[in-house]
């Protein structure tokens, strides 16, 4: 592996973008923990291997991955899933998890997944390409409006888990 | 049909959910530009039954419609998907559009809607159930906070459409 001088990146060739199958579940495992730590919300992941295997690779995959390696190790990753627009009446890809091991930044990596995640979402008809980003991850945002991505301010999302869901669900 | 003279609601069993099929898309192309009129965003809508047809009631449905009726007639509709937990490696249930028409609100459709999907996402081991909503429409806000949802401040969903998504499918 050869260092660009100037640009500090890695020569993308190097940089090996594949989807993930059932044999990664350790690799996915490993960057969603990295992720939520560096989110500082380490205390909320309750996932294993085993929940990913059966909800990634069984009869009805939930959300897709594609991993990005370079000398042969696990580098990163995106995890997705097709979202819809009703006002356009299409498909929409939304990325859920990227992740960049932090020995790695700063060599194009996210950037290549977020190419690959693009050309998929054009691939597949897909209107639009969406995630979301911590107010305070202010390096993510220039890097994300650099790329012509545009924030939906506006907009807010509302969550209901446990006692609360199950109360409505009984509720009809 | 009868209104409840205390709360001003229809006796529950009066309003008829159910999955909409490829006969209704009709009335979902009614609903989704009755919604964007109230959302002001009808400029933004660009869907037609054609475009409903294919990509809810294609090989690969995108996303899946729950009707309310009221007295045969459609009432409002709810449309959604399911997006991916990595967190809790699980898949959840996410709400994109709810509407009821103008006319019939306050009747207890929407929550008839919104309890309805609850329990689908119950029933499909989903760990979270999560909608977005303007922020400028505080009483759909005051509803969802009094149903135990909480708003998931500290987060902005980016958007990438058009030229800056084609641009990026093809920079790899």
């Amino acid at each position: 592996m050869t260092d660009d001088p100037v640009t500090n990146r890695y020569d993308h060739s190097e940089i090996r973008l594949r989807f993930a199958a059932e044999a990664d579940v350790g690799a996915i495992l490993d960057c969603i923990e990295g992720l939520a730590e560096y989110e500082k919300l380490a205390h909320e992941v309750v996932a294993d291997e085993d929940g990913l295997r059966s909800t990634l690779f069984g009869d009805r995959p939930a959300a897709e991955v594609v991993l990005a390696e370079l000398g042969g190790e696990t580098a990163g990753f995106a995890l997705f899933f097709h979202n819809y627009s009703t006002f356009l009446a299409r498909p929409g890809l939304y990325l859920e998890d990227l992740y960049v091991k932090p020995e790695l930044r700063g060599r194009g990596i996210g950037r290549a997944l977020l190419s690959k995640l693009a050309e998929i979402a054009v691939d597949r008809g897909c209107g639009r390409f969406e995630w979301s980003v911590l107010d305070w991850n202010e390096p993510a945002i220039r890097f994300y409006e650099s790329l012509g991505a545009l924030a939906m301010d506006g907009w807010t999302t509302f969550r209901m888990t446990g006692e609360a869901l199950r109360r409505l669900a009984g509720d009809e």
